[in-house]
């Protein structure tokens, strides 16, 4: 890959300095020549997941942003609280690019890569905020013809989340799963994966209006944990499916802890068993991969001793399945691009306009079922 | 197994009631004729562990104990608070036997089993603050001749807790280990494992003088919670070893999540990578094999999205390593019986003692290093 001179284009930076504060700028780099294995992607589409404001915003308090200039060269800043700092330590003074995902049009080709002029291409890796990104062929997912790059997007992070849950659940032996925040695009596409797949999935929400959205697509098991029978339905839930994992968006508060004891007083209902004060003998295990609260997470142990918690995170489930398997899961991303894991988006905003502290505030607010998407070659 | 008339031997009974009661009281049960296989065994030291306190008090209000009847007619009873009365819901109105471990003389055999005749032997399995039981000779851990019922009487769980959780570490491709609760009797036994070993250990303990104890048995990583240093202490021990497994015997408060965000920071500072917001790529994991504190477990998730927490169950762990390994496990204790595995205890009560409020009170204690044992034969 060599630089070329074709000109440059729009890269977002985020930058946490020393002196507590973010900053971000749309720096100007070079739009590199593709080598011969490699294509140039024109981006379109790049979506603001959960998982990319980790990364973008730190730990900054947004009230606190200020903006200086004006269009591409407006800087936005925002103060990090002083006892978060310790949590950035290992980013300080380093200007990221950010974005995990995105889709484009491959506008120039090295010579083993010429049949992919012209297509639509859907990439993931870091660095998606950008208007151009020369990448290796390998790494596109080519779309079927009649995808555009907002249809294919999003098809990595939450498709293959979605996915990677289904599959974790059948290689750790269980037969049925619990999913949090189950009205997210992710949880819609989980639902539509366990339809096809035959698998029973309980959807835990957060208002009647997502519990009326799941129904909508065939959802069978709804537990509204802002209602008054929350225990009570989760638990009848869990026996008729017999859901002994979770995949929790939420991280923290008590819920991971309520999926435990919901899923041992199930065991114990399912089995009939014997008194233990070891509790049952069912192994139940809650995989936390989101933070949408990033408050303590609380156990009140009462599930016996037959129990796991622990982090969950696509990368290194991608790698523990091998090249071969997520190949398959891939495909079939880009074959049920338009169905099973269709992407919906509050608005499409301009690399300009995620500098803007209302719009920040907007698509930071992680309100399930709201999505944003920048096209970073919106004009 | 028939019915002798060989007369009864006292039992310890511990019963919770729908109306919110906890009773104990002492049985008079017969005492069965070994059938050919079997053994009769005069049991003279049973500890008390924490993992038998639960079974024998229940969740109960010990200040609210009140005794009727004398000696070995007396009968305790202590009010559950209703709130936990949930807690007890699978044992309600049965009157069980308690005790998960003990040691006596064999003094009758069947045909089948003379040779144990007179022999000093060890037994796990409930019912063990009895006078007598008769057990199947196969699960009789026949002590070397030196040995008295007082050095068995902590020969399984302790000893092969303490075991399993090196040979955990091993399984789980760890390196080193962290324990907390560090000074107790199945941790002096761990530190001396971990010497003749070969194995880096990290010893959590909540004094100064328990610090000196384990000092003293040549333990070489030791961090203390009440000092003012403690994290930083935890961190370069995690880092110094490199341990990324720990066992807890708390449970409750936040030192299950110190633990883990300490192996995140060692980690960091052993591999020197590049930031990820994700955390590191080691993997780290802690089990709660104990609830010293029975308060709620406090994650605050800063240790990245690679790491497991999880219950440890010490009959779970000999499943999983099947009969062969738990065989040799098992010799190792009888030969290191009076060295590495020698337990030491506050006290020897009799049954009818451990049914007085003022010993309960005492026994129920739960002090790091004392231990109270039961000689269900003390006149």
């Amino acid at each position: 890959m060599s630089e070329s001179n074709q000109g440059t284009g729009l890269q977002l930076r985020s930058l946490v300095k020393t002196s507590g504060e973010l900053e971000l700028s749309l720096a100007k780099v070079p739009i590199p020549k593709p080598a011969a294995d490699e294509i140039l992607v024109r981006f379109e589409a790049t979506p603001i997941n959960p998982s990319d404001l980790g990364l973008l915003l730190g730990p900054a308090d947004l009230s606190t942003a200020e903006v200086a200039g004006a269009g591409e060269d407006a800087v936005v800043t925002a103060k990090v609280p002083p006892q978060l700092m310790r949590v950035v330590a290992g980013r300080l003074d380093q200007s990221l690019p950010v974005g995990n995902e995105g889709a484009g049009v491959v506008v120039e080709a090295g010579s083993e890569a010429q049949g992919l002029v012209g297509k639509t291409v859907a990439i993931l890796g870091g660095a998606m905020y950008a208007q151009y990104r020369t990448v290796k062929a390998a790494d596109a997912l080519v779309l079927h013809d009649d995808a555009t790059p907002k249809d294919g997007a999003s098809c990595f992070v939450n498709p293959l989340t979605a996915l990677g849950m289904v599959e974790t659940m059948r290689r750790e032996g269980h037969t049925a799963l619990a999913h949090t925040a189950a009205a997210s695009n992710l949880g819609q596409m989980l639902v539509k994966i366990c339809l096809q797949d035959g698998v029973e999935l309980v959807n835990i929400v957060r208002s009647a209006a997502q519990a009326e959205l799941l129904r909508g697509l065939g959802a069978k098991y709804i537990c509204d944990s802002s209602g008054p029978g929350f225990t009570e339905d989760l638990i009848a839930a869990l026996t008729a499916t017999g859901a002994t994992i979770a995949f929790d968006a939420i991280g923290g508060g008590k819920l991971a802890g309520q999926l435990l004891t919901g899923m041992e007083v199930a065991a114990n209902q399912r089995s009939g068993g014997a008194y233990s004060r070891y509790g049952s003998t069912t192994f139940k295990q809650v995989y936390i991969y989101g933070g949408l609260d990033t408050g303590p997470t609380e156990l009140n142990r009462a599930f016996g001793m037959q129990w796991g918690l622990g982090g969950w995170l696509l990368t290194n489930f991608i790698l523990k399945i091998g090249p071969a398997e997520a190949t398959k899961l891939r495909q079939r991303v880009a074959d049920e691009l338009k169905t099973t894991f269709a992407s919906h988006y509050t608005a499409e905003i301009s690399l300009v306009e995620a500098l803007q502290p209302a719009v920040m505030a907007a698509y930071n607010r992680k309100t399930t079922g709201e999505k944003y998407l920048i096209n970073p070659n919106k004009g």
